[in-house]
């Protein structure tokens, strides 16, 4: 019963004609052995998010379906939005969720750049863990120049697209890759200082000295008058939830205020959530793939 | 991507002769789409515990198999044992876990116990949610009297089996219901006195006064010194493992102890443990079925 899952979360240029959005998520659904968890488009952004899982075959076979149908609708040349963007399906990462590894996801990816090109025609570069040199890991890295850049910087020296060459007249270059499992997660603060948010956002992150594979943002939610520590696990495993929240707890107590709720957005493995019941509940050896009953099933 | 997931945890009375075990072991384990998940053997009760799931036609095809080899191969006019039982197959309760309603549950293990008479010539009592009357719902009533009680007890009025009539004179009557995942969970305290986890569960379980679907003794862990809460969740729904957690943490305060650290035995349904995450993290309208990933793929 052992079943391999795969998520895929491109992003496509356009936020603003649902059609157009309707027949990309359509292209996606079509696939067999897939189902599309959630999509969303942002109108400013002029770009939406469809999230979708299934089996390998199924999730490399809706994601190049994505790119053939997205290269005929969306026009990047006629396109305008605040995000940066390089192709029609701009960045489309895929995730190991369940019985993958890293090395398949890595070659997951691989293969369906490669039929991008082979099937759609548009070139491909590859980023984060699937990429073929240091320098094109990050994502705004490869990304730098957008759309219109492209003529340029297919021609410099180390910015060959990883497969076919030079890029498509209207769709661009479409940037594939691995990475972990993208969990969105909030902390609401008993209080409406936004600078105890942001001064707690800058303990926490990564780029400030925080915890690894931690973003994190201090907002104010102006409806609820209430400071908010915005939050991007990209690898939970690197560090979990609970160690953020505690921390936070730990930090909001110094400022003379506690932490009201959070919030999930969107998904999370079923593991980042147990992880928090084993630490809070003090559960000693446990095993997670033996004990869960539903692992058995997955 | 639907799947119904059923467990069934029959108890069979044998615990002494491990190759009747593996040969009831195996007539489980031959049905199609049924997983066996563990099994335990215990000496002095002269019984074995059996836990399997899988779909619902599995599990009842499972069940009906084990019946029928577990009649031939165990013969309760020459079994001993600490444990009371009346049937080679003793009592087999059937769990809802995954897209599976009460009524359906009380409805396959009827048909479950109407099989085992007509296949394997087996009668059968149903009980708890199965029972076709109050005073049949509670295990100990029905199979009191045990094994050897049978002529007596299958004469008197209200005790005719639900299936089949009299009794098979060697594998006796199975008992068959339907009921809640039963988590078995223990409490380590910092202290080695056992009289404060004995107070402790009285104030916890609910045949002292305290939690519905809460079983609890102290007990004391001679190889640790430690004193120990041994609790069994007969339905996390009703009362949740973090409620009784965050009980025991402040009547054990009251002791001037501490918990130590708790130990989930066997097996877990996840949404008992995602549960406590929510509560412990505070996630705000948490929506378990959308936001946990692996339940759109169960």
């Amino acid at each position: 019963m052992i079943q391999k899952i795969v998520e895929c979360v491109p992003n496509i240029s356009e936020g603003r004609n649902p059609s157009v959005v309707a027949a990309c998520v359509e292209a996606v659904a079509s696939a067999e052995g897939v189902k599309v968890l959630h999509f969303t488009s942002d109108y400013d952004h002029n770009r939406s998010v469809i999230t979708f899982a299934g089996s390998p075959d199924g999730v490399v076979k809706a994601a190049v379906r994505l790119c053939k149908k997205a290269s005929e609708l969306i026009d990047l040349t006629k396109h305008t939005g605040e995000h940066p963007r390089m192709g029609a399906v701009d960045v489309c990462p895929f995730i190991a969720v369940k019985n993958v590894s890293e090395e398949e996801i890595i070659e997951l990816a691989k293969k369906a750049g490669k039929r991008m090109y082979e099937e759609a025609g548009v070139p491909v570069y590859l980023y984060e863990k699937a990429a073929s040199a240091p320098h094109r890991q990050n994502l705004a890295d490869v990304r730098r120049g957008q759309f219109e850049g492209l003529p340029e910087k297919t021609k410099l020296p180390g910015w060959q697209p990883d497969f076919g060459t030079g890029y498509h007249e209207t769709a661009g270059i479409t940037i594939v890759g691995a990475r972990e499992f993208l969990i969105a997660f909030n902390i609401e603060l008993e209080t409406d200082d936004v600078e105890i948010a942001k001064n707690i956002a800058k303990t926490i992150r990564f780029s400030s000295g925080g915890y690894p594979c931690v973003k994190a943002l201090g907002l104010m939610l102006h409806e609820t008058n209430t400071a908010q520590v915005s939050i991007n696990f990209t690898d939970y495993k690197t560090t979990s939830l609970y160690t953020v929240v505690d921390k936070v707890r730990e930090e909001a107590e110094k400022y003379g205020t506690t932490v009201k709720c959070t919030e999930l957005i969107g998904l999370s493995p079923m593991k980042a959530l147990i992880d928090c019941a084993e630490h809070y509940l003090k559960i000693k050896d446990f095993d997670y793939n033996n004990q869960v009953f539903e692992n058995h099933f997955l």
